[in-house]
């Protein structure tokens, strides 16, 4: 069974609490709920991880290398600063959707750049957690039931 | 019913014909049949406009106003040159969903910025055309079955 | 009987429904009767148009050529994207006043450049649909009762 | 009777004299006796300053505070350089119209920013010392024949 | 017999009336006259176009699609604000030369940059009218008296 | 007792060592003695932590969540790399003074920017390690001694 | 008894009375009496003075050469626009502390430049009007009881 | 009878052998055959030159002033870095037209200026080596058979 | 017999005990001396105005207007902030040489700009105070010896 | 024995694996064997780290104060986005060589810029693993065999 | 006797016959003339050299290493482009004084930069051929009669 | 036996007496040496050149065009600013090693940037005159002993 993961980065291990006007009031495991049973229903397995620390985040997409199909990535703060997250996800080498929760373009003009936006199969801005389930069904589009 | 509209802009008529490797090969009436079975399944009338005109396009918004409940727009190369539709978008006072079927970050420079995107309720680039069948469904949870 | 045109840009046809807090209650039709009693007053013919497209501006301007002694514009959006109308300015070869209801340099940055200013007789910005009669008012000034 | 301010900054002692072919022949009591007469008009009494100094004008709009119902500035040079100013309009707390004689957008770059218009009423840019008249009767409109 | 197409933009149809001193005097027609000349003397066949809208333009290229082997255009004010005309361009996807019979880099520096130049097969500035005889010069040596 | 934390940022577990003429010779423990006192005398209660790990001071700034009134932060060179630490202290969501030893501004450009400054509290840079006492005097004032 | 002056910039004579919720209650007299009583305290005599003009705090500078041992100084407006007081202070030649009351760092992007903090011995933003106290005990311990 | 000069600059001497896929499989000494023969049929004598050194340029422009009526110049690299040919040209004072056997505007951003294009009467990019004939033909047009 | 003025900036009152190893321990006096040496000579009177203020400055070189025939400023600070000498320069309407003591170029960017070098007649930095007696002899060479 | 340490950034414990045309197919083992041997000969001891952690790599950069003589790093992404590792460098205060294996002056344009390369002691960038010896040959002339 | 070296750049030679109104009618030997004569009359010898080579000037200042104590240098084109010759200035490692006939202040942006002049000893800028004159007595100042 | 270039640029045939500080004391001759003596130990022949003129560069670029195998340049001051010379390199075709001998990127921001590096096969930095012996071996790799 094609396997997709599922990261998401700093700051997000308080989603639920953290500024719920902007955010919502979902946590991260409902979150991850929902990719799960996304995922399931196109044939998919999942594996999630969630870490504060850009080098754990690179450390895990290596440790994804050759295991999974496609990759839902939300990396929040480290979307805007980190070269070396695009780096490892270059090193891991297959189609991975961007994810922000909020509408980035609407806030501070630092959140308007993205060193992973280029390189990524696509990007999926503002529409709340339900992005993430967009991002699961894009991947299951592009890698087929067989993980090609 | 809720209705939204689902607006293209110019080029976009000749979808399917135009530069497939970028764009693939469904028309324009494949696309607007995607995005009306989505709608439908969601119990979501649907109405459709494309043209290659900024000044139509903004005429069109004008005809919306008062008429629909949420609004899909690709507005392709007039979302980095147009604020009259900007403007409109305003006029018209629905949340509407921005989506670019390819992805505009891995392209020329001048299509990284969008004078929609700050006052969308979501942006979805590089989805192909399934980003229109996002779109609708992200209408769909933010307007709910009775339009509101 | 000198002459002068108003000419409205983009979304201006909405005034009065268009976000009032901004723009206020006034109506087109109310915006240009305050220009026709202006004008009379000052001894001046009157000549009104509005459109959405830019095209259709700048073929008006064409038509306007040899028929008027003075110009009101509030070109809105078009203001901040259109060479095309400034190049039709230059064709139409008449003192215009540029005017805009709101303060622009009050608003998003993009609204801070216009590609009329510097060819214009006058700018007029914030004044609400009281700019308009400053502008007749202006030109009134500029042209004389005999037009010249 | 609500009273307003007409407010001339550095080297408007000067008008008539200099550089008449860019700011006319009046001189600056001509202005002050247009801006009288329209105050008086729409039953508003008048205050006039004129100073080179950048404190002198911040001094005399600490002395205005609680004083005047509205303001008439033309802050010349101090319109590009001065901040203090613009804080003193903004202790001065009440209605201004920013007035320049000349289109400063046709002159040099560095007359393209104002330190003022941001947070003005209103501003009348180009339309010679009929401008001053314009916002005079801008004010009236604004603050009303009871100064509210 | 191959065949290029003549697209003119916004403000060409004044052409001969437009300031003289900049454009010259010969008229839209007399430059089509030239161009069909010199196209028939190459063993071409032309087809020609102008118009003051953005969105007619794209339209009109559309139709163009399949017709012509070569194209020269000069989108006047477009050039610096339209990336619908690149796009149609691209759709058209013919060789194209682009034309300016003023100088543009001696100009106001707006005009300094073209959405076009980049895709085009040859730039041609600055040299009159003329220039829309060497375009149809160039795109016969390219598509040859075969089309291909 | 109200609560305030003082966090340290990368390279100052090596304060008292490194470059002495610009940092002084009092060591970290030092200067969180002087914290803890200057804290003490105000009836605060303090909690300290340093790491050259963005990561973990995210983490451990989540671990302050709901634990303390205010915060003293000297992000060091995260101050200028860092918008996954201004996040969390959106999350902490306590009042924080941003404190830097040496003059920034007298320093490399690079460190002229901050992603703390413009939602802290209050900014202190250039007093040495006095600058930590003035924060938390700053923070008692502003939390009071009942920590509201 | 070693000496320090206060010196104050532009609009801060209206301190308490302008925009009390940006600025505090305090007024000018009760920041001097601060100042005063943080000094007394510290064994160092105190010199007051503001002014709304630039030219009159470079002359007072000028009068201070000599008679004092450090600065206090919040230039207000003239921190972002005067180059006149950078070079008096380096005339004066004694270790200043740069005071503002609000978070400039929040406010307008002209407030985010300073001429004067690269030549300051501290920079102290944000932390109201007992930010003037921190910077009299800075001065206190740079200069010592004994003034060197 | 009047004479043009055609000078080329920088490894413009390689034509031929350079980059063929770029620059084509004529010669120099082809592409002066070309100039040499367009120039006779218009009854304009031709003078040639080409070198590797910015002075040595400067030099021959110096040598050609009144000995020519009009002058083809590829510059090449010095294009865009040459104040001193710039210079020269001003010296010379005849009209001239620049030409770029590529589409300069396709290749690297510092090709897209130019310290000549605004001296210039034409110029011709992208046009291969016919764009030097179009370049005679110009100045055949400008300066006429009689040189004036 | 015709007259010149030297004008003197802010801080430069302090020549000569300012920073003497970058400006020299010659005082204003004695560059006075200089320049109504240098004057005399050439049978030019002087006049002396020295002020740290820039409305004393603006409001002395309107007493000069009439009066004299050429000027010779060193504006200090103010030559990178104030546009209101400028402005008063243009009102004066003589020839004048900007003067810096310093090799401007050498120091802080912010000293790199100039509002009034490119009004200026001529510009000598870095000559000590020398450069005064350059200016004067470069304003007696443009006005002769009967001011003219 | 004096001893150097090399010290490698992120993603590069995926060397030889990952894009192998970019980065060559030798791995981490392979490179540090290299420097081992390089070092040897010329009589220098050597210590290896590699982490994909800013934190952990100014850690280590720590540890190794007062323990080495010179060091070879390869920051990888951090070398673009890490002042923390800069300050930790300037901590070490030993010589060190900034290695990259690409030419990282052919890729994105956010590798141009380095926050080490202006405090280094020289940068070898492109010359693939060839680099690491040379930057040990190079540290091995810099310190001397007695490590000074 | 202390020997001072006059240099001028590209297009001197042409001096007196380029431009008239801009640079007058003296030519290049006048000018070297009046340095002389300058010269003499401080008890110092003079060498003139100009050029319209980069690289011969860069050979000529090699050639002057040792020989001479002070330079007048007029680089024209060369001031704004030419990195080579301010490093052979420094090669050269003797006070020179950089001289500009016009007023470059009020010409083309890209004259309003030097790579020469903030290495100089004094820059003279729109004095014309006088300007000379004055460098000549600023180095004769500076070396004194015995050129020390 | 294949054979490698080694060029330098301007003010280089001064190196050992000009500014020893900065670049050493050895001359271009033991260069040449050094380069020779590790060209010889790898199998390479070498051939020397060193010009102050861009022009000259460029002449010796094109006759080595066959001749060559390789090529280490230092181009000095020329890097900075010549697109002639990149062409030249260009058109020669051969892997080529950048050389600085001090660091650039501590220098002048202006030496910052090259026109060389995104061609370069390497880029050394900073190594001193050593950085020309690991070029030399870095061809030597990249070329191997049958010049393929």
């Amino acid at each position: 069974m094609p396997t997709i993961a599922v990261v998401n980065g700093p700051n997000l291990d308080r989603l639920g609490t953290r500024e719920p006007g902007v955010y919502g009031t979902e946590t991260l495991a409902d979150v991850e709920k929902r990719c799960h049973d996304a995922a399931s229903g196109a044939g998919l397995g999942t594996r999630f991880f969630q870490s504060n620390s850009e080098g754990a985040i690179v450390d895990h997409l290596h440790d994804l290398v050759g295991a999974i199909d496609g990759l839902v990535i939300n990396a929040a703060a480290y979307t805007h600063t980190s070269v070396a997250i695009r780096d490892a996800l270059q090193v891991l080498d297959v189609p991975f959707v961007e994810v922000h929760i909020s509408n980035v373009h609407a806030r501070e003009s630092f959140r308007h750049t993205s060193y992973l936006s280029d390189i990524a199969a696509g990007v999926i801005v503002g529409c709340g957690t339900q992005g993430y389930e967009f991002a699961v069904q894009r991947l299951a589009a592009l890698i087929g039931a067989d993980g090609s």
